[in-house]
């Protein structure tokens, strides 16, 4: 597949899903329309977005609500069980480990990693924490496919660049720094500093205005 | 201020500002290229962007770092404190509350809400769990600005409705939809769900491609 799809389109797919997901009959239909105003778009961006992957729905009478469903799924890949290791046994990391809505999407946490002797051989999660010397035996052995970095800044990039060539094919950054890894491997980062600044400088630029 | 300023620049702005923690010597300078390798970006974006708020630096000289950390601050807003309350005691809002970074930027946690009876009453990072019922004195008596939406999806917009009625300036929200607020109170969207939905879907492109 050659066209690339936009991060944008991605999040409204993800958007339309989160819709399907609240349907509660069985067998029922939805309109782009009744999508896009869920989705806070419009018909004609619904219709153009599913139209990338193929054809959906029928002339006038929309979407069949459990095939949309099933089919996004398979788009955004969440339709399988991705296997994924923590590094860095923090808070945050942890809280994300037990997030609900992690493991329904097939996100199966298979190790945790810290540096913290302290931590290590401890229970996490129902794991046990492991030394990060095991880091590339593990992801072997275990088959890890995706990291979530939640290690401080300064140590995030070698822990990436560990990560890419033990073969980790996906990372999840909680760091807030940019990893400089190679193209094929996506990292989607979760920049609590930066939602918390984009906050403080649109409340400060409020105040500024009035 | 009329001109508006756009999100990836209030970005760039943060990564400007991280690079420049990370600068030890005191009363140095930093040239825009330098700031520029550091956020990924073009000396010429650097310039362009801190030409928003008026002069800084020196042609030929650069930046100086101490300045140039004190002005991002106070365009970032975090020169301040800003008072927050956290609405859902789960894993994920009480992780944020207890983060350094979220203290370091002067975020001060001075309430948390949680509708389980088991928990209100109960202490969590140091805080008593009110009931949601008391949320509206609480704002006023507590002077709160910002509230952390940590709730699940189906509560999440009335909280942010009782939030705004009672006065708060600003919502992060960790709760999977799009509040319906008023254009005044700026939101930002910490959406982990999408972040691991855009992740798998990058990760399947890769392997529909190979």
């Amino acid at each position: 597949m050659t066209k690339k799809i936009s991060d944008s389109t991605v999040r409204r797919l993800s958007h339309y899903l989160r819709s399907l997901e609240g349907f509660e009959e069985p067998g029922g239909t939805v309109s782009s329309e009744e999508l896009a105003a869920r989705g806070q778009t419009t018909a004609a961006q619904v219709r153009k977005d599913l139209s990338h992957f193929g054809s959906f729905g029928k002339r006038g009478l929309g979407y069949q609500v459990d095939e949309l469903r099933t089919r996004l799924r398979r788009i955004l890949g969440i339709d399988r069980t991705w296997r994924v290791a923590l590094v860095g046994a923090g808070r945050i990391g942890l809280a994300l480990f037990e997030y609900p809505a992690f493991r329904a999407r097939g996100f199966e946490c298979v190790a945790i990693f810290d540096s913290d002797p302290d931590k290590v051989g401890t229970e996490r999660s129902g794991l046990v924490v492991r030394d990060p010397a095991e880091f590339e035996a593990a992801v072997q052995e275990l088959g890890i496919e995706i990291v979530i970095l939640a290690v401080p800044a300064k140590a995030a990039q070698e822990v990436a660049s560990r990560a890419v060539d033990a073969g980790v094919r996906g990372i999840l950054n909680f760091a807030p720094i940019r990893l400089n890894v190679p193209p094929r491997v996506p990292v989607e980062d979760v920049n609590l500093v930066m939602e918390l600044e984009a906050l403080s400088f649109a409340l400060s630029q409020n105040e500024r205005d009035a």
